[in-house]
């Protein structure tokens, strides 16, 4: 998407400490923060997660770390006796250029009653946006479209070459 | 506990970030850290966390956020169909003295069938220590004598004494 806006972006591997919170954009501010002075100005960072209603917001800013231990399977248990299948996906993006800006991107949407798809990764096979009938695994390259990385990443982007 | 070592301990209350990892000696190191500019020497932080075998340690270092998210209920909901419900609480303890040194307490055991007892706090009315047919949360102060958090204070404090 980056290419389309003429941007050209470099993606840096860095470990970087991230806090616990349970607020995806407290989370991104602090990791841009503990990067600013290996990567001076000019890069951004990005932290996601999936927030199920029905759960407080579980697995929320903790998406990556649950995926990897109790998984989407785990997700559809916690609701097995659930009504409320709402959920969503926030996706905030924080850029440095001597301040620090963030940019956010959601999805609404809800917990399909079972996974299916195999494109993308994470929960992708159990969240269906509103307005759809597949879940972001079914879709393929079209999730990258419509997705809350899509929709923070184009404010950003435009953001940027509007030279804000 | 610490009294009956002949130590005086002073609670501070300090906003301290902790950072997202599945190694809750790091975490508690990492808060330590970030805890020296202002505290100087002479203080230590604690983390503890409940491991679940069958869910791959979940909910370890973010137990309180799960706890405040999916509750106790939760896990009992992702332990519905498996069969090895072990577990165990762990406490780092790590005090900083000029370097930062850690203390580690263990408690094996295993996950209830369902919720039972009402004392103390957490994941403890579905805990319940091998040897034992209570969980923590039925044993009343008894807890305190036999938990992972006693076992990282004793061995923390009898390293103070010693002046090792």
């Amino acid at each position: 998407m980056a290419s389309r806006f003429g941007l050209r972006i470099e993606l840096v591997s860095k470990d970087r400490p991230e806090i616990q919170s349970d607020d995806l954009e407290q989370i991104a501010v602090s990791s841009a923060r503990s990067c600013a002075p290996r990567l001076g100005k000019g890069f951004f960072v990005e932290d996601a997660g999936l927030f199920v209603n029905a759960l407080r917001g579980f697995p929320g800013p903790y998406s990556s770390y649950a995926y990897s231990t109790i998984g989407y399977e785990g997700v559809l248990d916690l609701l097995r006796e659930k009504e409320d299948r709402s959920a969503f996906f926030l996706s905030v993006i924080c850029h440095y250029d001597g301040r620090y800006r963030t940019f956010t991107g959601k999805v609404e949407g809800r917990i399909s009653p079972s996974a299916r798809g195999s494109s993308g990764f994470g929960f992708d096979p159990i969240f269906i946006p509103d307005g759809e009938t597949h879940t972001f695994a079914e879709m393929g390259p079209r999730k990258n479209e419509i997705s809350h990385r899509a929709r923070s990443a184009e404010i950003f982007f435009r953001t940027l070459i509007n030279g804000r």
